[in-house]
C-alpha cells in the first residue's frame, strides 16, 4: 500500500513516521505543504496512494483514484469543509479524519492561561511596581473576581471544547455550548442558535472555537456582541475570520466587553494599524493555542495510530466525513 | 461584650462589621492598622475587649486581660509566630485564628494563572508580533508543555495549598507537600524535611507557600535550588523573606531554574538595581496573589461566622493556636 504524506514535520517526526507506516511504502511529494494555513499544490504522487496524510489540494483528490482515506494535519480544514468536497467525500467513499485531538489539551491549556491571566488580572499585575497601599496597587489587588460559580459559554463543542470542560471541573461554572449538529455525547447542555443570545446574556466569559467556513464567517459581530452581557470576557481560539474585527475593538472601547483574548485574527499578524491593537485590554497571542513541545511528534504518533485502526478496520478517531 | 477591630477595612465591610456583631459592642481604636505588614501601636481599647479582629500590637496584648479570642485580619502571621507569643497564648488560654480561608482560593487561583502562563509561554507570545512559520514563532509556538502528568512539590500545606490541589486535579499532576507538622488531613501525600531533596529532584514546577518565621528565613537558598531537577519552575506566593533572592537570580541565569514566578518579594517592591528584575523569565506580581473583588467584604464575613461559632462554643475555622 502507498501512503502519501505531505505533512511538514521535523526530521525527528518524519524518521517516526517513515518507521511507524512500514512495511507501506511512504510517498513525499516534491514540493511540501508550507503551512496549514495555505493551499499547497496538486501532486501526481497522490494518484497511487490509498491513505494520504497532510494537506493535500482539494483539486488533486479528484484524479486521487485509489484514495480511501485522507488524514488531515490540521484541527482546522476550511478548505474541505465545503458542500462540494463533502459531495465528492461522500460519491468516492472517501473517510476524511482530522487533527484536532493533537490541538485539544494544548488548546484547551491556553483558553484556562487566558481565563485565569484574566481574573488574576495578571497583564496589569506583572507589568506594575507599585508599591503595596497605593492607589495603583490597590487597582490591580482588588480587581481579581475568581471564575468560581461563574457562567460561560462555548461557541463550538468538539475535541478542544471537551477538554476544556474538563479542565473547568473545579471551578463549578455554568456552562454552556453551541454546536451546529449536537449529538448527544456532549457532556454539558447545548444550546441551538435559537436559544444562544439567552445564553450570551448570562455569560461572564465567551470561548470561541468555532472553525472557519460559510457559516461562521463573522459569526461575532455587532448584534452577537450587543447580546452578551455587559462586562462580559470575550476569548477566541478558532479562527479570526469568525469575529468581524472592528465590531470586536468597538465593542471593548465602549466596556460592553471587559477584555478580549485572541490567539486568532484575520489576517495573523494584524498590521500594526489595525483598530484591535488600540482597544483596550485585547491581549493577543499569535496562534500559538495549540502549539506544543513535540508537536510535530504528536501529529505522527495521531495519525499512525489512526492507520492502525484503518489496517484493523476499526473506527478511526476524529473523523470529520 | 465589646469587640475590638483594628481591621482597615472599606466603608461598605465596617457597615457589614458593625451590624454583624450587634448587639455586642465595636471598638475601633484612634490609629488603624495599615497594613498586615506592618506593626500597629498599643491600644487601651484592647484592654476591654473580650474578643480582636485585626492585626492588634503584641505587647499590647499583655494588657489585654480579658481576652479569649484574637482573629487576625491576614493569612500570615509573623508577628505572632514565635515561641514566646505562642506560650503566652498558652498561658492565657487564648484562641488564634487568621483570615487564611479568605485568600485561599485568590492565592491557588493566583498559582493556577502562574504555571498555566508558564505552561502557555503567556508572556513571551503576548509580547511577540511574529509571522506564523517564522523562527520566532516557531520558538512561541513549540515551546508550550502541559502540567499534565508532571510532577510539583508544594511547601507548606495549608488552606491554599489544599484549594491548589482541587484546581489542578484535571491535569493528574504527581503532586507532594512539604508540612512542618502532617496533621493527617492532607489531600495529597506529604513529604518530611529530611524527603524533601529527593522529592525536589523529581519536580518539574516547585510552588512556595511558607508563611514568614524564623525557620522559614531563606528557605529557599543556593543549596535548596541545586537539590532541584534542572528547568524546574519556582513559584512564590508565600513570603518573599523566605528565598535567598541572590540565590534564586543565580539560579535563573545558570539555567538551574527555567522561571520563576514571584508575588512575594523581600522588600516589595523591589529596588530598581535589583538582581532579580535583571534575571531571565523572572515574572513578578506585586504581592497581589490574595487580593480580590470584594476582598473586605469577605474577611469581615469571615470574622461574622467564626464569631457566630465562638458564641455558639463550636469549632473555630482557621485556628492556628
Amino acid at each position: 500500500m502507498k501512503i502519501f504524506s505531505d505533512a511538514t514535520v521535523n526530521e525527528s517526526a518524519l524518521k517516526l513516521l517513515r518507521e511507524g507506516v512500514a512495511p507501506h511504502e511512504l510517498v513525499r511529494p516534491q514540493k511540501l505543504a508550507s503551512s496549514v494555513l495555505h493551499k499547497s499544490e496538486a501532486d501526481p504522487a497522490l494518484g497511487e496512494a490509498e491513505v494520504a496524510f497532510g494537506q493535500p489540494d482539494v483539486a488533486g483528490l479528484a484524479e486521487a483514484w485509489h484514495l480511501r482515506w485522507l488524514h488531515l494535519s490540521s484541527a482546522g480544514y476550511t478548505r474541505y469543509d465545503t458542500p462540494e468536497f463533502r459531495a465528492f467525500a461522500a460519491e468516492r467513499k472517501l473517510i476524511v479524519t482530522n487533527s484536532s485531538t493533537v490541538y485539544a489539551e494544548a488548546c484547551a491549556e491556553h483558553a484556562l492561561a487566558f481565563l485565569l491571566a484574566q481574573a488574576r488580572c495578571l497583564p496589569q499585575a506583572l507589568r506594575t511596581h507599585a508599591a503595596n497601599g497605593t492607589p495603583e496597587w490597590l487597582a490591580v489587588r482588588q480587581a481579581g473576581v475568581s471564575p468560581r460559580g461563574q457562567s460561560a459559554v462555548i461557541l463550538g463543542y468538539g475535541a478542544i471544547a471537551a477538554h476544556l470542560v474538563k479542565l473547568l471541573a473545579p471551578f463549578e461554572m455554568k456552562i454552556t455550548a453551541l454546536r451546529r449538529q449536537p449529538r448527544g455525547d456532549e457532556s454539558l447542555p447545548v444550546v441551538t442558535p435559537e436559544q444562544l443570545p439567552a445564553a450570551l446574556a448570562q455569560a461572564d466569559h465567551v470561548f470561541n472555537i468555532l472553525p472557519d467556513n460559510t457559516a461562521s464567517r463573522h459569526f461575532i459581530n455587532d448584534e452577537r456582541l450587543a447580546q452578551m452581557k455587559r462586562g462580559a470576557v470575550f476569548y477566541n481560539i478558532g479562527r479570526g475570520t469568525t469575529v468581524e474585527q472592528n465590531a470586536l475593538a468597538r465593542a471593548l472601547h465602549s466596556g460592553q466587553l471587559a477584555a478580549a483574548w485572541l490567539d486568532v485574527t484575520d489576517p495573523e499578524p494584524l498590521p500594526d494599524n489595525h483598530p484591535l491593537l488600540a482597544a483596550p485590554n485585547c491581549h493577543l497571542t499569535p496562534h500559538t493555542a495549540g502549539g506544543h513541545r513535540g508537536e510535530d511528534e504528536t501529529l505522527v504518533r495521531h495519525f499512525l495510530a489512526n492507520l492502525r485502526r484503518y489496517l484493523a478496520g476499526e473506527k478511526l478517531q476524529d473523523r470529520i466525513m
